[in-house]
């Protein structure tokens, strides 16, 4: 089955203990795709500016990624951003940003991308993933990510979203802001009542906790020890997850384990470059192998 | 098995976002002598002063733990801790407290507990860890926890004491500012090198991490939603690991594992009441059931 991401596509320029890079690729509907295409086909919607290089999308259509619905806009400029990571680097401080194009008129979702029945809409104002979703005529699955900025100040228009979406991807943080409960397991189900019928809460480091009707499950992140730049790492996860559950077909709570630890083998990689490219050359039977070890050092016996 | 513990006994007084008890028993050694008892029997050692009622221990004593190895010191005070915890409660804000009685020399090992086998050295100076590593002539497995305080202030003494124990125990903010090592997975392989031959790395409600030379465990919490009081939930997490170890009377990495597993199910009995209550209570059936269900909600599949 075909995924449609939703997000944005940036120019990164980014510090860590380990080094710096600028104006590389970056942005969540990119990240979100090369993860997403290692399982599934993916139509990536978003809009760049007109100093954007289009060539720059040579790693994804390596992937047979569809870009085809990113829009370049004459007299727009690409989104940028500029972070730091320190220490544990378990947080980006954002040192400069420029929306540019993404302050504009969002993305339009090509006609022929609307009978999609998997999307995913990555972190934007929340009216815009409203309109998004509700083009989507004939959804099965619609996830949305989201950030403390909405959950502060656009929390009316944030509540309606979750009410057109069956899954919730956020960090610990933002579910601890969006519901005031501090327990992560209450949360998950504080934002159940919401709308979603399922909630993946992202603990970075410490990996992931999915709260649905059917129960709870606690997926480890995989340990890698070369970490380089956590930028994507999110979104990347949700790449794999949500891509893993377009190519199964299915959307229960067994299959949405699976994707999970799908999504933290996957996030390792990211990890382990600046920008794409361990994401964009990792091969499938790598994600394999990580696989099998996060099973074997994570199993209760 | 019997296990030897040597740790502090403390009165207690505490403020959470679900209350606030005053003057009740607690203490390193306490906590981990009710979790370990579920599995072994367990010889507990330490000092409180003149003003400790002895009955105190009648919790203790249903258990069975031996409190012979306890002085009551005339003249001296019982070691008094205030804390209080806020928000999501991972962290401890000491309030006020006297050290008293632990400010003086340390507890006497009782000559007949000496060819004990299994040993746990509670968190206290590492120099007087390091002795009774050293009057345990007959240890087959001897782990410690320590300190921030220690870490900071008296380095020496406790590289010192590392070459002495099999095992460590201490919180991932230890083990960072211990190694200078912010990813903890090469955190647990520097203290590897400092002597232990394993490391736990406790995390709170993001479960722990076993670093030895068979390689890497991450050990999920069990999300209890019921959090009053976390006081003593790494010492009952080391107390449920070790007395299984003692039962088992081995200490291969597939042993290790599965008492991490039943030290974060023990661990989250302790959250959901003051002090020992819960734990004194706690049926080991009680036990099995949640360590079910920790392997049901974290099994990837």
């Amino acid at each position: 089955m075909s995924l449609l991401v939703t997000g944005s596509i940036g120019i990164d320029s980014v510090e860590t203990p380990h080094g710096k890079v600028e104006n590389v690729l970056g942005g969540s509907a990119v990240y979100f795709s090369l993860a997403a295409s290692l399982y599934t086909d993916v139509q990536m919607v978003g809009v760049v500016g007109e100093d954007f290089d289009m060539t720059q999308f040579d790693p994804l259509r390596d992937r047979r990624i569809d870009i085809s619905g990113v829009e370049r806009r004459a007299g727009s400029q690409t989104f940028r951003w500029q972070g730091k990571y320190q220490g544990a680097m378990n947080e980006a401080e954002t040192v400069g940003v420029a929306l540019n194009v993404l302050a504009e008129r969002p993305a339009e979702i090509p006609a022929e991308y609307r009978d999609c029945q998997y999307v995913f809409l990555a972190n934007t104002h929340p009216a815009a993933q409203a309109e998004f979703a509700r083009q989507m005529s004939n959804s099965k699955l619609i996830v949305s990510d989201t950030m403390n900025l909405w959950i502060e100040h656009e929390r009316a228009a944030l509540l309606e979203t979750l009410k057109l979406v069956h899954g919730l991807v956020l960090n610990e943080g933002e579910a601890r802001m969006l519901t005031q409960e501090s327990n992560l397991a209450l949360a998950g189900r504080a934002i159940l009542r919401m709308g979603p019928r399922f909630v993946v809460i992202k603990k970075g480091e410490n990996g992931s906790l999915l709260v649905s009707n059917e129960g709870l499950f606690v997926a480890p992140a995989y340990p890698t020890t070369n970490t380089v730049d956590p930028t994507g790492c999110g979104d990347t996860f949700a790449g794999a997850m949500v891509g893993y559950l377009a190519s199964q077909g299915q959307l229960d709570h067994a299959t949405l384990r699976k994707g999970m630890a799908r999504g933290s083998v996957v996030a390792s990689f990211v990890i382990e470059s600046f920008s794409i490219h361990a994401l964009a050359s990792v091969k499938k039977e790598q994600v394999e192998q990580r696989l099998r070890e996060l099973v074997e050092i994570s199993e209760i016996h």
